[in-house]
């Protein structure tokens, strides 16, 4: 498991006065970019490569509605892996109480930036990732 | 089911060249309103009576990348609906060539604006959103 | 002058009730984009010759809070133009009435994809533009 | 002053490869908010007063495009204030070297919640504001 945290941004609420449902997926790629970083692998990196990292699928639990002032610890785990493919899930957690407010999971493919194709990525990366991934299972 | 079009915003792109995955999270709501809209209960109506409606857990599956330049069509089917809950399901259907790009469902809760708590819609809200969906069904 | 027109999405609202200050500068953008799509030149075009258009500037005046339900006219003027600048200034209008809600210009550059470097448009897109522009001064 | 920084997120990026230019202005609004939380006062505070505070005007030079992976230092000041207005100045500078990416400002008045008129801050509000910005003018 990987953490961060985020304080919520004004321009995130919207006119229910809670952070707009939306955030929450754009919280859960903090986590997985903050994951793979700690796993020594960015983006930009993959990007350089010419790696793309289309998302397959995501979902999200809504427990509680986060409100402007709110810190939010996001805990990120790896599911599973694979060359092509990388499954994380997600808790949102307020840091003032511990309260658990959104739970969710993503599915994300490896692509050929150029084709679009599903691609796999470099054995050397995939490595660094996993290895990582079972020192940091819990 | 009621449909609505959309097209790609410059803004909604990201550096991998397609549109952010998170957007497709607010087309689905778009396409709520505008099914809700159709059936003649605006949001700017639920608001004024104190209502507020969480969103209790979204998702989507991404087929297709969505890049600038298209028109997105979105198909907006009512799946179930209580006084205190409705659940959508929803298509993303790129407008040139037919091609399904996504799809997604979200549950939705009925609030009350002041406690927060889950309460039931107005008997005649409900009523006439019921009807609308029996007989937009398909 | 080209006009657009945009419906206030939910999401584009904060806890203010009102739509957030940022978007208007997204609205601006649209703005531009149809100007230039009405005139017959496409962001993909420019994007497939390996032309980039940063924003070099950009000013917003607030003059009435735009808010959910509200459906705002953009209205889009080329003000100066070369082959390596061009100068829009926008007016939100609420579609409702006619009042004026926002005013604001940007000035944005072309340049190269590779080199990130200021350049100058190819000359047909700049006569195209450019004789869109004085057929559409007012 | 007040310093706060920002690491660009991925969902800010756009398909030219840079941050989007409306992401700036919503820097902006971080760093008047971290200015103002210095200060001792909160938006939260100031919402539960019933004080809402729209933002008159705001302009951005881009200097230098904004990257992924780039860190970003928001320096904030404030150029006047009375009880009924603010005006900040901005600067985003790259951490890595110390570049200037882009200068601005921002007008904000203070308004009433429900009759939306511009109105004056408490006093004590006003004065524990007035006196870090001259504490911290430089």
């Amino acid at each position: 498991m990987v953490t961060t945290t985020v304080t919520v941004r004004f321009y995130e609420t919207d006119m229910m006065g809670i952070v707009h449902h939306s955030n929450h997926i754009r919280w859960f790629e903090m986590g997985r970019v903050e994951y793979l970083k700690a796993a020594g692998v960015t983006l930009e990196e993959l990007l350089a490569k010419d790696y793309v990292f289309p998302i397959m699928s995501v979902e999200c639990k809504y427990i509680s509605a986060i409100r402007y002032g709110d810190t939010i610890r996001i805990e990120t785990t790896m599911e599973s892996m694979s060359r092509a493919q990388l499954t994380f899930s997600y808790k949102l957690i307020r840091e003032s109480d511990g309260q658990l407010m959104a739970v969710g999971s993503s599915k994300g493919a490896i692509a050929d930036r150029e084709t679009g194709r599903i691609t796999r990525v470099d054995k050397d990366i995939y490595e660094i990732i996993k290895r990582f991934a079972e020192e940091n299972a819990l």
